[in-house]
């Protein structure tokens, strides 16, 4: 293809004037309505095609009241966490006949709120919020007028959205139980950032197993969910090292980020300090030691986020929660388990 | 909030019955036209805002030929290069007051021509596509409705689309050349995605290396652009590992998959064998050994096909084509450099 068309949006007059036919011509040709010539047909089959035109879309959308596109919203599409679970809707999303829009917020909430706008505007069907930024009066102010919402890792009544929730607490507790059994007692926790609902929920886990055991948080500490977070977690924890000897990190990017910190400062994994990330991303299994971590299954729930969007689209099934209990996957920055 | 508008889409007229006024009155209040007065005024805004009610955004966008909307087509969110080049082209679009819409097609060149479709019929005003997998028949083809486009890693005249090409080729050539120099000879390379240009401009980059010094390439097979893929590598290639001493692979995803099974088969690395990633992501600096790669600043192409893109879309600047050469990073999977 050598030519650009002349015209960056042809409308169905362009059509009409090339095929030498009337505008309603085109449209009858188009929407196969009949009630023109096989010869007619053809030119106006061809005109619209060498003008690339397309019909206007959003017209389409109005009438049969669907633009067949959803949203997904993540607030860093840097963290590995977050491209999974779009790969996973998009495997559901497109043998259904939707399109998927993802938008990165940059864990910012005015952005987020301006981004939810904007894909109200664009007509999508329906939307996916992970792990939200917005405090809850500005998130439901802002989902109101959708037509269908799932949030993955924030409560909502279901008449608001269907909601999928990654147990933490309980997940974050076996592990920290595991972990006294094996004689820790001086737990860390690199926070992740303070407006986190699943933030608070680990802190929940972690202390609530503790509290078992009349123990209490010797540090716990809001830091930025990615590899500097962890980096700068290593910097004020490394005076105080003594004090603890176990750190629970909000993801694995702040474990791994505190992992080499801690190596150049001699401070040994697990035998000083046990480690445990959550997320199970790919890195954590490849660096030495290798990261005990929680695993979710990123895809799969991805997966169950696009399938409970198109149900809420269709109307069906809108009382629907689902909690997702993660699994310890446990590696080498924690004692060997007994067995 | 405790209960949703009744209406999904309230239109003008919704407003107009709510505030007891005619539509005509309602898009002069909401346009800023002035003709009404301010009991009015407040009568119009308060019902627009009880509704939710949103002029329509793609009228709007007709009047003043802008959606503000980009879009950015990637062939694998799961991949870690693409993400921080989405965040990148984020970071420039906010603030010149465009949202950046993000499609994943899961290498699939089909997904990749309906997404361009689709993202015209949403009226973006401009889009980047990334390592894109169409040819470029049906690429121009699909590129050639839309008002502005830039490519990475593709080749394109610039009538048709901004270009920003890594120099793969330059950087793989001075990576071989200096292993060669250490008295590398038998060189392999994990050759990712047999339809990728940037594959074969690294292919290219190996082989004039090894040709100025009579060597060829003992070992250059395909593969998935994911750790998997150097899963598979490795199991083809153990069984005649005393065939290389170097190995080049497309991506860093690929080394550090083929890490881990060397290790569990006793190959020291780099000893027996160098390795050697490209595209520098955060994993590659927490595995032991640390992964020799090619930086790319991932982040800054981003940024920068966002601003060319926008230039393109504001007339300006149409025959630029940019071209970035990778930084080499020596690690310690290959032998140390001398001084």
């Amino acid at each position: 293809m050598d030519t650009k068309p002349a015209l960056r949006s042809p409308t169905i007059t362009d059509v009409a004037e090339a095929a030498g036919v009337s505008p309603m011509t085109v449209s009858r040709v188009l929407n196969g309505r009949g009630g023109a010539g096989e010869e007619t047909r053809r030119r106006v089959l061809e005109a619209a095609q060498a003008l690339s035109y397309r019909p206007n879309a959003f017209a389409k959308s109005l009438k049969n009241d669907r633009s067949n596109t959803v949203g997904i919203v993540v607030p860093d599409i840097v963290n590995p966490f977050f491209p999974e679970i779009i790969r996973g809707a998009e495997l559901v999303a497109r043998p259904a006949g939707y399109t998927l829009l993802s938008c990165n917020v940059v864990e910012d909430p005015e952005r987020e709120e301006e981004v939810l706008g904007m894909l109200l505007d664009k007509r999508v069907d329906g939307l996916i919020i992970c792990s939200a930024r917005l405090d809850d009066e500005r998130l439901l102010r802002a989902i109101a007028p959708h037509r269908a919402v799932v949030l993955i890792n924030r409560a909502a009544a279901k008449r608001h959205a269907g909601t999928i929730e990654v147990d933490y607490r309980a997940g974050v507790e076996a592990v920290v139980t595991q972990l006294i059994a094996q004689g820790r007692r001086r737990f860390g926790f690199a926070a992740g950032p303070a407006a986190s609902q699943g933030g608070r929920k680990r802190r929940e886990g972690i202390e609530a197993a503790l509290a078992r055991h009349g123990l209490s948080l010797v540090f716990d500490l809001p830091c930025t969910p990615d590899l500097q977070g962890g980096a700068e977690i290593a910097a004020r924890l490394l005076p105080e090292i003594a004090q603890v000897d176990a750190m629970i990190c909000y993801n694995d990017l702040i474990a791994l980020g505190l992992m080499k910190p801690l190596e150049q400062a001699g401070i040994r994994v697990p035998e000083d300090i046990a480690l445990v990330g959550c997320d199970d991303i790919p890195a954590s299994d490849l660096v030495s030691p290798a990261l005990t971590t929680l695993r979710i299954a990123k895809q799969d729930l991805g997966e169950m986020a696009m399938r409970m969007l198109l149900d809420r689209i269709a109307g069906r099934n809108a009382q629907q929660g689902i909690v997702i209990e993660p699994d310890p996957i446990w590696r080498a920055t924690t004692p060997r388990l007994p067995g």
